[in-house]
């Protein structure tokens, strides 16, 4: 049996490192910073993207494709846009290699491009450049396009999920005729990440805005869905984006009104990625490994046979076909693990390291008496039921898991909501207690600086539901009218 | 409305190019050689996608992630790989942008990377270099992935869907303990591909292999589906190579067998692109516009409404409704086009050149006698159906649409089959007729090149079901044991 994981009380971090490899999820790749998604982490993948494509859908959104390369001039148009990437672009510059006179293969220097192509971080400017020429009047609005696609971020530190220079994601890029079209927009998309967030991933989300130093390159306003994960730090899991005009001015994209008024058309950007993959993974898992909600699961029940003889595989098996049969019928995705390659034990422990919802064992004795064990995996439970009751305790049991990951974590992040008044106080339940911390700000960028550099907290949102409460900065004691939250944060 | 396209007579090519542009499907952008794929034509890709990827995962495949980046070092350990790939290469240098003295954003000529990054043109290179740190034992073969991703092949001569810069794409790289099971495998995938093509994309496809020089770059052996589009040229559909241990060698990538032997492991890779998308649109559509297989069309069926008064518009929306409910219970793709910013007749060309398969308009006059109009696009025949038969008429139109469009592609095909056994009748029938010519041929990359040189045709396959024959080479007179078919190719 392979090694235990390292306990989080241990080292947080490197249990989170263990687990992502040992649960077979991803891998560094010999590509600096860029990781290889394993067939079980994209599986999970395929059915964040299969729920959240369906979501698009239903809201109105197309899928559509844009290239992947940027021209080092579409990309200097928009000004905050451009100093915000430029630091972290992958850059192409020639077209070609060749064998060098010793056969070994050198880049052709007779094949330099003439502008330098950057490999998308976002698609913003190549996306706009494209609308000019869709654009023309009103009737030709809202445009709502939504894009699956790999993209490019040099990152000098990476983690596997949570930050990688290549990442997949969605970008949704949509334009609009009002300024109010756009920003019902921008919410309407925070709404469907927040819901796919607590209803899918089972994973509890704060919604509100950032601070104007937080903000995306180029956006007038950024909402966002914050999350906690088990050790107290906040992770940023979805961020929608109103442009405003920023996109339009800068790539000329006007539109004919009703009166045949020429106005510049307004903006949304919104996006999710494998980062999510990294969330779900640090909101649920326990020592032991993976723990997934049923819905995302890729397996949501393993049986697995015990047995010694020829024949009592074959009886037992005999049970189990019957038993997958109306699970699948039901829709439920089950695995059945006969390899003969591996003892029950080693299987239990590899199915809880792998997060599968469900575990059923099937052996001798349940063939005489009827019955099988059934072995939760958020709560380690297992009973013993009748075989013919299989298909209801399952699907009750699925339900159940979901709903009971979801509470704990929400239990979780809610008792890690500390409001603060003082500076003091703010900066020994970072230390101590970790988790969100409430506290009032004046509002300016040099205080929020100011606090990240004495704590490295950065506010990672004011929240869209919090109470208007009038108080005092806890740095400057400036008048405040609203908390915001604080926290350390992926 | 808009001008008519030109018609296939007039200018195949520019009718191709037209089409594509005018029924929504993709266009230029402003980056040499890149397309954008908009949402109508990425919404085939998408149902493409959806079939093939349930067939892969039918045949036990799994889907992975593998990075877009390939240091040149990988790139550089397969001699014929990198030759084959080396001339059309996008090549990362540098990781960052800075602003100029003068403001003006310049590649930071201090971040440059030790070692250029090539954008993948195919992945075997780096997922072999992953695959050794995998394969161990024969326990852990065999190795069955896919992958779906952009890769990016810098062309000097571009054409939207048929040869772009950059693709999207699927590739499947398997590894195995035989050479027996690789080379069922890669002819597993053929079939899937020709039964693909053949059932969804109602293209009719020749299976074959290549000649040597058309083998992929790094293949042993390269099986490939062979298409004959509408104006005689053909075009390769996909591809399944048997890697044998080429890629094993240059990776170094050993497995111990049960008697703990090392030996090198077998490959095969697979793939299909958006080029398909061309295929298709040149296998069927006609003058009118698209003609789409209603497999993988995004609407199968449109309902336009025809109506002068809001009352009519209403009593029509009633019967609509009902009918659209019953369509969609069948699982039958349905929209309504009640827009009034176009007039029916519009609406009726707009369709038709979309290639919507069935539509179905509803008038005043159909509302008193319980019947619509239904129009069926392949053949651009219409009759009057009453009300209550639309759900029965509707599913046998759309088989039919199916079944009748690949007889009428297959027809076209084989009858453009040409046995020839003189070089002058190869080259009148090349001029006059087009299409695949079978002829013999002495086995030699020399003829071959002769050939094409002369006459533009190249082998674009030896059949696999081609009738072992004996015969003289057309060129040379040397002996030949089977004919092969010759074409101009896309």
């Amino acid at each position: 049996m392979a090694k235990k994981l390292t306990t989080r009380n241990e080292d947080y971090s490197k249990w989170y490192n263990e687990l992502v490899i040992k649960a077979d999820l991803a891998e560094n790749s010999g590509i600096r910073g860029c990781m290889v998604i394993k067939p079980y982490g994209y599986a999970i993948w395929e059915r964040m993207q299969a729920e959240l494509d369906r979501m698009f859908k239903e809201t109105g959104h197309q899928n559509a494709y844009f290239p992947i390369f940027i021209p080092k001039s579409y990309f200097s148009k928009e000004a905050s846009h451009v100093s915000g990437f430029a630091k972290e672009c992958a850059v192409v510059t020639h077209y070609r290699l060749k064998s060098d006179d010793d056969g070994s293969i050198v880049v052709d220097p007779t094949a330099k491009l003439e502008e330098e192509l950057i490999v998308r971080p976002t698609s913003e400017t190549v996306i706009w450049d494209t609308y000019r020429k869709w654009i023309q009047s009103y009737r030709d609005l809202p445009i709502l396009i939504n894009q699956w696609a790999n993209v490019v971020r040099w990152e000098m530190r990476t983690r596997l999920f949570l930050r990688t220079s290549e990442f997949l994601w969605q970008e949704g890029h949509t334009a609009h005729a009002t300024k109010e079209e756009a920003i019902k927009e921008a919410e309407l998309m925070l709404n469907v990440y927040a819901d796919f967030a607590q209803n899918f991933m089972a994973v509890p989300v704060i919604k509100g805005v950032k601070t104007e130093s937080e903000r995306f390159a180029g956006a007038v306003e950024t909402y966002c869905i914050e999350a906690l994960m088990q050790d107290g730090k906040a992770l940023q899991a979805g961020t929608s984006h109103f442009l405003g005009q920023n996109f339009a001015k800068a790539f000329d994209v006007k539109f004919a009104d009703k009166e045949g008024v020429l106005e510049y058309v307004w903006a949304t950007s919104w996006g999710v990625s494998t980062r999510l993959i990294g969330a779900l993974i640090m909101t649920h898992s326990d020592d032991n490994g993976l723990v997934l909600p049923p819905t995302l699961a890729p397996d949501q029940v393993v049986i697995v046979p015990i047995y010694r003889t020829d024949e009592e595989r074959n009886a037992i098996g005999e049970v189990a076909d019957k038993m997958i049969k109306q699970l699948r019928a039901e829709g439920i995705r089950v695995k059945y693990d006969e390899r003969d390659t591996h003892k029950p034990g080693w299987k239990f422990n590899e199915y809880e390291l792998k997060g599968v919802p469900v575990r059923i064992a099937i052996g001798p004795k349940d063939l005489e008496k009827g019955t099988v064990e059934i072995a939760r995996r958020d709560t380690l439970q297992k009973q013993f039921i009748n075989q013919n009751e299989t298909v209801s305790v399952v699907t009750k049991l699925l339900d159940e898991i979901q709903e009971n990951i979801f509470k704990k974590a929400k239990n979780y992040r809610d008792s890690h909501i500390t409001e603060v008044d003082t500076y003091e106080e703010f900066k020994e339940v970072l230390e101590t207690k970790g988790g969100f911390v409430s506290a009032h700000w004046d509002g300016t960028t040099a205080t929020e600086e100011l606090i990240q550099n004495e704590t490295k907290a950065t506010i990672r949102c004011i929240p869209l539901d919090g109470n208007q409460e009038k108080g005092k900065c806890i740095v400057t004691g400036a008048i405040s009218s609203k908390r915001v939250l604080f926290a350390k944060a992926y």
